[in-house]
């Protein structure tokens, strides 16, 4: 093994404040495991906090290495590790803090610890997480395809399943095509659901019929709710992945079907999200914001794929020294998701 | 038996097209039941109704009698009617068509048949109603009292027991001091759960800590959402019944515990309901649009007022010939409940 | 339109007391629709009912038309009909008192009013249902196909999806290969579950495997349990769809993955279920009742076949004279269903 | 603080092998608490622990300390305690790996680590646990009254709210008079249910009518469930808590409610529990297994009591020399909890 490694770091908000550095490979301390990296996937969120800084810990803090999901291979073990042995494949949890159930956090200060947030972040050669911080990784796909699975597809399998309990021949819209939005798309036709893709991109919208997408919606000729009754006889969406937000939530809270749930997810339109009081009460809807999930899941999530054969949709992959372009490519909105790899 | 019988109708929007006419005693068709009605409760959406036509059939309509909840006596049976005998004790449904589980209607057409709506009301000596459409009253309580559960009583059950699973030990807000918000606090007391109100009124919040209130907390003295945090060290809500709509639904998102329920019920601040993404999905919250109820749900909230002994909360009591002296004692907002006496 | 058709019907148990007679077409009540049958599907319980009067009502009966199941076409309508036109495929339900949610019934009279048990059947060329005892047949199916879905279907259904909230990922084992149990294996399927299918005959495993399941115990070759282990790595199995009874629910009990249910649906090994308490209460398992379902969750499994274009399982059709030879296949044991055709 | 403490061990099966012995009070290392014990509360386990080895960890271990639910106050904190500090009151869990949701474990080695069993016990003047093993005891209740929540209290919240979802109106059943089932009783009532006592000695009946029971049955004097169907009109119960076992788990079939749910906790009359497929089909009943609970349930159970006001029934209070009669009491069947005061 060698003794350095390359990781980037981030000093304050603004991407010129980011920077590769050559460092020591950390050594795991007593319940810590060493992993090297195999790949490490992007999320919007990374986005606006190396622009904006959204999320960033305190300004006097040392450099924070960005980013939070990560495939790879246990590479050492510190004292009194018992969930993994040298060798494992292992991907990393968003929210370390929570396990199952309802988790932790108070109504003034929610559940916030994230890795590439609060806590440091992944992007690196080589990372020590604490060993409750990690799960089994998927045997069936690759370090790059398993790296997207932490945030992105947790998250629509939350919102989806653990608790939207999905089921067969029920009707799911995903708007747009983005990591989440495609996640959904798989999750859902994993479990024999109608899935209806909504997004401004012929291009796009084939690419999700080649997926298995049932219908394809394109925003910019027709109106999505207007069609979604349509394509469903009037009945609606039982599920939709509100990745926009704001004033969007009200479309969707139009689209759903009785007793449809709407997955609060994405911000692009607002941090402030609406929609009408009558179409909430009349059908009696669940919106549910979605914190990507906990680890329970994350592990049920990683069971799904590795008996499906379903591969995320990775729309480019990076090398370690490329991750300025990365970014650029997540400026641009990809299908699918984008990662570096480290190895 | 006389063979005539009071009742009121509308034949527009407008308090002056109300009138008290005197006409035939109906008679009930095959399935059909007639009662003879003990008590009529006001809702604050049969004002919206009377005064704004806000949900008033097609003008060209014949005269529609107002309002939805009833109790009364079975006073005679139409051909084939199993579910109920002369004599028999019964309440209304307000939205007939939902039995049980997620019940009708469709995202372009929402279930929208309610009594006093786009169906006949209830106010008047004698009513007529499908059998289907009623349940068995509570012995417990009087006809007055029983008349406030089919709309109010229920809504609050909705929210509280039938979707929010409330326990004992959890934290309820209820907003205001009108006719659901004080089952509000009654279901939650029944329940076990810390009961916090918020009026702007002290006098109100006097007479809720009377009935059992754990907390009460005056909006116009201090912050309510900072008084949440403060009652239940930083806590939150487990539940709240957001009676008051618009923007003020931010507040709730704000004062809710981590996957905290908030039951969307009213509109006194505007159709459009609005709120930070930021509370939502880093508390992982669930907003739900309560449409009253259905009838099982109906069924067991007669069960629970007949064990408990615990009463409803009348605020006064008119005579059939002053309804509309009732509908201004709703527009200054009352202390629980508001009821016609037909007897 | 012919005035007369044909129908089988049965005065006492034995075998010997069935019928096919010809009889008048009937006509349809107010409320009812006539249906023009296409096809009947048999079931276990037929068996038990014909041979041994199991669930049959009181020998003073006028005769009893024997099964439950059909898909035909409204042929119809009585008065007041607005469910259904003439022309629409319909099926039939089950349990017809059972709409939605927890359903009628009491402890000492459970729900028990079923087609071709204390309500007359349906093995006839023209049957008439009260419109709420019917929903929308599939159009993706045949009336062959879509006969089977009102009691084998729905019960693998009410098990895994509408009780059992089965995800993608999940292990599901079923026992034999009859029609619940390939009805659990194809919904398994649907739902992204790796599927386990246990039985003693080679043969059927085999064409099991061919329809999609992945793992196929011999239990006569090995203890199933030990096996279920063995392929899951000792994860053990999330749902179970116990169709044996009698002492084997034991055995269940111990393949079970903690946190599993088992679904009880069978008693070929006897009436009074038994199993070890260890297992019970250190895996923390629920062993639910299931009784067939109920109309919403029928219209859902509907949705779901339409989608996914999976076909049940056919393993013999006979014409309407032939019901008797259809009985001696049930006694052999079917792999999948056995239905005759009324056309 | 002193230098030793009394504890009590046994090294082999049977009473004999108890023995009260002077040791060094413990330190807690990384991640620990030491707490000064108030109070032990004894399970029925413990018994079939001490006299017949049920659940004894390998003969050649080092001497058990017997005994799981301790409350005290945290008298010294290990490095990196992050839960408690220093005179805190808390109680211990009994299963220390279940935080929340589904739990460890697999189907061929289900949960096991429990205090006093797999793991050291707690039966001492002072005891060290990993901080993730103990919660925040309640302010309102006693150190004897505190030490009853962690296995028994736990076990009929689990039973009857965290899994049973118990609501006002609904009919409880419990069976006996031993600690579970009082805790079943109070609860019941915390949560506004109709709760019905079973037993076969008339001064426990009577003591548990003053503690608010709405029923009591003497089954000595009639068959119980028969006086179900009498009490509840027909209707039956919706929870019952079944410590019981053996085959009287079909008499608990016959008494459930439709929908009903059956609570698996005991096995005073056998390990091998039995009923009837009928009624569990019919009724479409859940039986459940109950391994006591999680440790979120245990946080929201100690809000509940700190919140009613309610006092867990103790029947006797023993010194800590007074073990043995401790045991000897449990053996008579006690009316609610036997604890050892350890101050």
């Amino acid at each position: 093994m060698t003794k350095t490694m390359k990781r980037w770091q981030l000093t304050a908000a603004g991407r010129t404040n980011l920077k590769l550095v050559e460092t020591a490979i950390p050594s795991p301390g007593p319940g810590e495991i060493l992993i090297k990296v195999g790949a490490v996937s992007l999320n919007y969120r990374d986005k606006l906090l190396v622009d904006d800084g959204f999320g960033l810990p305190d300004p006097q803090m040392e450099p924070l290495i960005p980013l939070s999901d990560i495939s790879g291979t246990v590479a050492a073990l510190g004292e009194g590790v018992t969930r993994f042995a040298t060798g494992d494949r292992v991907i990393s949890t968003f929210l370390p803090d929570w396990i199952d159930g309802s988790g932790p956090g108070t109504a003034r200060h929610p559940n916030g610890r994230t890795l590439g947030g609060s806590l440091q972040g992944v992007l690196a050669e080589y990372v020590v997480l604490n060993q409750d911080w990690a799960v089994r990784g998927p045997d069936a796909l690759s370090d790059v395809e398993a790296s997207t699975l932490p945030c992105a597809g947790l998250t629509a399998w939350t919102a989806l399943v653990e608790r939207g309990k999905l089921r067969a021949g029920q009707k799911v819209v995903v708007l747009g095509t983005g990591g989440v939005s495609l996640f959904g798309l798989q999750i859902g036709l994993m479990h024999g659901a109608e899935v209806i893709v909504v997004s401004g991109d012929d291009k796009k919208l084939a690419r999700a019929r080649e997926l298995g997408a049932h219908h394809a919606i394109n925003r910019k000729r027709e109106d999505w709710v207007e069609a979604v009754y349509r394509l469903t006889g009037d009945y609606g969406a039982d599920h939709i992945l509100e990745t926009v937000g704001g004033a969007h939530l009200g479309k969707s809270l139009n689209a759903a079907a009785v007793a449809g749930r709407i997955s609060l997810i994405g911000i692009l339109e607002g941090l402030d999200v609406s929609g009408g009081f009558g179409a909430f009460a009349r059908k009696r809807l669940v919106v549910e914001g979605i914190q990507v999930g906990h680890r329970r899941a994350l592990e049920d999530l990683v069971r799904a794929f590795d008996l499906s054969g379903t591969k995320p949709v990775i729309d480019a992959i990076y090398k370690m020294d490329e991750f300025e372009a990365a970014l650029d490519h997540l400026d641009r909105g990809p299908f699918g998701k984008i990662v570096v790899e480290a190895g």
